[in-house]
């Protein structure tokens, strides 16, 4: 048996709570002998959904929260105020050191917050990034900054490319992961001045493999393992991939439908149709971590199911198993290599 | 008859110079009317490409350039040092009003440089943005700015807005163009310093029809007519919605001879399937207008086909019938509606 890792789970939090929420927890559990869960939520449908399940409740706690932060509510002042939600409390367990992550599919804006002004930075590390991983046709890159700061400065992006490349190469087992610069052109003159500013940065880090700059085009086919940018542009990297995603699938899927021949041919190829797209299924990866902090917080989509919970409690098993905040903070302490 | 458009077209740029540029460009002249062509390129392989085709001769004229300008090459010195080039030697045409417009499908940064510096600004204009349409599931939506103005100011955004909705209006036909600003989320405090100045300078235009942020998300769904942004995240987009349909469009296709199963599914929905992928094909619309100049400069894909050339020159058409200068000029130099 390996060191216990204590999870915190925000039961109330994404457009599936408490139910899928408390159900890929459970899952989690079912598999990861050293996992302890705690289930932050309110008391009742929290007790109600725990009731459905058989589990070794032992390994189950509950952390009663009776406010819930909503989706709209200004993030900082929603942290501020409600001290018992299911983020606020969750938070300052981990942050007490009485859990080691604490996850949810809640507002991300206060997750963000929360992190922040909550869990708290490392030593040495200016700005928490927002870190998801996104499938490509090579496999997986994590994208690096997603949501957490924007206007971000140079010191900062050569941060998010140091903390990617170690989350890369202990958590999903990548040797010698490739970092590159998300830019407009692979040409040396090419960029905004964030980028121009930070590009002989990166190339000065001893301890990264840059490969230079990565343009938009090429992130779908898995240019880089991590994609360092400003969070703004990670959002939008994001969110077109997903949306440029599920539009064709939907022009896909409506063309199938649109005629009996057409019918008969999707029939063939639905199988195998869905083994191919099943790869760039996100939820595989669980959520997005928050690096950086005194603790690891993991982002899920407002959408997550089951599976998307599971995968994140697995990743925060992984984390915490390999140190990682341990080699974050090496890094950052002693500014060299990992 | 209506009013005579001279468009230059550059021969010598492209990955299918002059074959496919020649190609398109008579295939335009035979369908309009009005449409005289002026050729600009090397003597040599230009003389060698026209003398393949029939065409009314007293509609094409040549302009012979010996120079040629490298995609990898500094544009700026490129412009200033290669005058006998056909992007100068035909920029310059138009700047003197020989001709209405110019096309090229060469090097982007070029073409973008000769066009502050040869063609010029209209009066007001603060810097050219360019344009591409991007076809989306709702139609197609103009892009602005996508590769001219990194690092752009609110004040420059806004005019991007203006233009942008009275190209919608005139050349494309929309009529009450929605204009959208590209964000990282729908709530009034999201966004980065850019967005937050640019937001309620959009809101207090009169005379645009400005809908609010619009996320990433939704680009592909055509949640817009103009998408207004900088530059770099301009870029971002255009790339990461080629690069996302050309990865999974290569994964479908992988999966549909994947076995003779899937084969023969692939041979029924074929059909169907190659006319839905054709409203999602950008060269329908031509290449991107570069605008607010003083004369029209269409930067068309390095890639381009005839069909590309062929609508980039119908493209200048309408912009010249429409007197679309005429109609930013105006709306610049007394900033009222248009």
């Amino acid at each position: 048996m390996g060191k216990k890792v204590r999870v915190v789970v925000d039961a109330m939090g994404g457009d599936n709570a408490p139910g899928e929420i408390v159900k890929g927890a459970l899952e989690a559990l079912k598999i990861q002998k050293d996992l302890i869960l705690v289930f932050a939520g309110q008391r009742r449908p929290l007790e109600a959904e725990l009731k459905k399940y058989d589990y070794d409740n032992r390994r189950v706690e509950t952390l009663f929260a009776e406010e819930v932060i909503e989706m709209a509510e200004p993030p900082v002042a929603a942290i501020r105020k409600k001290k018992d939600s299911s983020i606020v409390a969750g938070m300052n367990m981990v942050k007490k050191g009485g859990a080691d992550a604490f996850i949810s599919a809640g507002s991300t804006g206060a997750v963000l917050a929360g992190g922040q002004l909550i869990v708290g930075r490392l030593k040495g590390v200016e700005r928490p990034p927002l870190a998801p991983l996104i499938p490509t046709a090579g496999g997986a890159s994590l994208l690096i900054d997603c949501g957490a700061n924007v206007d971000a400065r140079s010191s900062q992006l050569v941060q998010f490319a140091r903390m990617g490349a170690t989350y890369m190469k202990y958590v999903a087992g990548v040797k010698n992961p490739k970092v590159g610069l998300v830019n407009i052109g692979a040409e040396e003159e090419k960029g905004n001045a964030l980028v121009k500013e930070t590009m002989p940065l990166l190339k000065a880090c001893g301890d990264i493999h840059f490969i230079g700059s990565v343009e938009a085009r090429d992130i779908p086919y898995g240019a880089a393992d991590v994609l360092v940018c400003e969070a703004f542009v990670g959002n939008v990297i994001l969110k077109m991939y997903e949306g440029t995603s599920s539009m064709l699938l939907r022009e896909v899927k409506r063309t199938l439908m649109s005629s009996t021949r057409t019918k008969m041919g999707a029939l063939l190829i639905k199988p195998a149709l869905k083994k191919t797209l099943k790869s760039f299924d996100a939820s595989q990866y669980g959520g997005a971590p928050m690096l950086g902090l005194k603790g690891l917080v993991v982002k899920m989509h407002g959408s997550s199911k089951a599976v998307e919970v599971k995968n994140s409690i697995i990743q925060c098993m992984d984390f915490s198993r390999q140190d990682l905040n341990e080699k974050i903070s090496r890094q950052f302490m002693a500014g060299t290599a990992e």
